[in-house]
């Protein structure tokens, strides 16, 4: 095997497998890679003529056989330079990395894409999430692809145009009463009776491999050299994980070198466990009471790791409040980028960020928007003004 | 300059300017380019190296600095191979391109990136645009991008969904009690007074020349060889003609040969202009009776080119009805893509000619997903169980 699991606590190193990614110790087991072997054939130049997908990184990817990848045309999303936001702002550069172009309008496409190509390795035939909506759609979409029987368990108050995209896809969906942990543990009580590969979040290791790949292509889109800050909006924190794994590998390949970036982590206010065990403050969050987004994960299943990432890169946690965030999806969709509220939490953090002095003048900093703003409108939409003639839009004007 | 107008009835070239594409013989205005001189820097080795974006063919657009290009990361969408329903199908190869995968869920960024750099470049401020509403959507947010005002005017029964995105983006949103031509017929009365420059389709040149980008991209990802039938959603038709455009560019560049592929025009029963005209009926639709999509455009604006792509390249148009387009939707959910109606009358489509025998068996196919499903989902969503442990799922269960 090119590849195993290695455990970020206790370093011991065991065989790679289907299984969750939880040592005996209790820390997060990551998957290493044979490197030398690799860096063989996927050279720099080798990459720069490979397709405009995450799977160019086949060799850092836990799957043996190109066989049984499940792609749907997921990664190699665009980064682009928000330029005229940049010129109004204390900083160097500014980035958005648009992951809302991923096949499921969300970066959670990554982690299905790998999830259920390791699952189909290993011949798995129905698979079942826990998520606040975007995985549980992606999980949906890829497990279609792969003809796996997909089963996703929600929120009841998840954003009602994802629980459409499940059942879009196919997926036998369910709203549960409580929160993502409430349907997680349907899954862990049903899973042996009805025979579901969970693909919860480090419930096995795909998902957070597929993750990595946002950090590989930030590297290789900024020429293998990364920014100095990242803003990601965090929830079960399988995002950070994912890229800290990649620019360590990259580091180890000696593609890239000095520091790594700042990681920031950005949450809402009235769910923010990371915030709170950065100060300190461990445990779940006690009393939620934020919007249903994906940041909202009460009880990270890795809030330790999280915590160590972002103290060894030099990050932070910030919070950002329900307000803050629906401000700044107005300021984003203005730049033209379809914010949803977790994008545009990365930029109501950036502004806290900037307050504080936190970023300096000359910094390159770039912003997550890992899904769509549509998949978050309410029902009652706005009513807007119907005309029947150039004269009567004239009327009506301010 | 490098490129210039060249009317495609009675072949009088004039010179490149922001305007309508109608030569005073009635015939459409094409964009030629200096051929030689693109060839000159953009060759096939010289692609391969260049970004994941439509600009990569920015010699074949119409805009002469750089400096003016409007972009939010749109173009260079996957193309995904249906192996599944390939095997089950009596054809050869089916591919999807997933252009619901550009910046604003749909294919309509890349004219209006290509129109709002030209407009740029000539020093447009102020821009309008009638449609069904992704064009709209687009056009609002490059316009946003661009420091430009725009105004969308769309028929009232146009998706919600595809309104809101107008307002995310900032435009100036007016539903109109009409058609998409009733919506137009506010912009030229209004032009003079509020100095709107026009994008509606084949108001200017930008658009379509945008599209063709889509037609480079299918040959340059198929390996410089062409399908040999395209199927396509039709409204305005400037999808069809940008793609046409596209590979007699190609062929007079000397990278394909052979016939061009089979383009066919899909629209659904009730609004079928082209259909009509293919069998002789032209004129515009009397007594329109289809669903508010893209493909609704009772007067296309240039149908006499239209028959003609459609005639010369050995294609054909078919009608299907919203029952069929809603039965495909499910069907390609089902096989793990986001299909907008207007996608998924692509595949109803196919399936009339799979059953017609038009298609042969060995042939290779590629339908275009103009856009994402989730835009067209009514509000009245449909409603999902909703437990409160294991033991609750199971009591629900079938
Ligand atoms: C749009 C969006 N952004 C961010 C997150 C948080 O992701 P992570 O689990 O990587 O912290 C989620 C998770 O559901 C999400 O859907
Ligand atoms: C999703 C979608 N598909 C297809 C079309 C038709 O495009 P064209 O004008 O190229 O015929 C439209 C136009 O509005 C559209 O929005
Ligand atoms: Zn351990
Ligand atoms: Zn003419």
């Amino acid at each position: 095997m090119d590849f195993w699991f290695r455990c970020c606590v206790c370093s011991a190193q065991t065989p790679f497998g289907l299984r969750e990614t939880k040592c005996a110790c209790g820390g997060t087991l990551l998957v290493e890679y044979d490197l030398e072997r690799a860096a063989r054939d996927m050279t720099k130049a080798a990459l720069r003529a490979r397709p405009a997908s995450m799977w160019r990184y086949a060799e850092l990817l836990p799957v043996s056989n190109p066989e049984f990848i499940v792609s749907l045309g997921e990664g190699w999303t665009p980064l682009l330079r928000l330029d005229a936001a940049e010129r109004a702002l204390p900083l160097g550069k500014l980035w958005v990395k648009r992951e809302e172009q991923n096949p499921t309008g969300s970066f959670k496409a990554r982690g299905m894409s790998v999830a259920l190509s390791v699952a189909r390795e290993h011949g798995v035939r129905k698979v079942a999430v826990n998520s606040n909506g975007n995985a549980a759609s992606a999980l949906a979409a890829y497990a279609a692809r792969a003809g796996m029987e997909a089963y996703a368990f929600l929120p009841k108050d998840c954003p009602w145009m994802i629980a459409e995209e499940c059942v879009h896809y196919g997926a036998r969906t369910t709203l549960v009463d409580g929160f993502i942990h409430d349907a997680g543990k349907i899954i862990l009580d049903g899973k042996a009776e009805q025979g579901w590969h969970h693909v919860g979040t480090l419930r096995e290791p795909g998902r957070a491999e597929g993750k990595k790949t946002m950090g590989l292509e930030l590297a290789e889109q900024l020429g293998w050299k990364l920014p100095d800050v990242i803003v990601y909006p965090t929830g079960g924190g399988s995002g950070i994980i994912g890229m800290w794994s990649a620019f360590r590998q990259l580091r180890e390949l000696g593609w890239i070198d000095g520091k790594l970036p700042r990681i920031v982590a950005v949450q809402e206010t009235g769910c923010a466990p990371i915030v709170r065990a950065m100060s300190g403050r461990s445990g779940p969050e006690a009393a939620v009471d934020s919007t249903p987004t994906g940041m909202r994960v009460p009880n990270p299943p890795d809030g330790q790791l999280l915590v160590r990432i972002l103290r060894e890169t030099g990050g932070t946690a910030v919070e950002v409040s329900a307000d803050d965030i629906r401000s700044a999806q107005t300021v984003m969709g203005k730049l033209g980028v379809s914010s949803s509220p977790e994008g545009a939490a990365t930029w109501a953090g950036l502004a806290v960020l900037l307050d504080r002095g936190w970023i300096g003048p000359d910094e390159e900093v770039v912003l997550f928007n890992t899904s769509h703003a549509m998949k978050y409108w309410p029902k009652d939409g706005r009513s807007l003004p119907e005309v029947r003639s150039y004269e009567d839009w004239k009327k009506i004007q301010p």
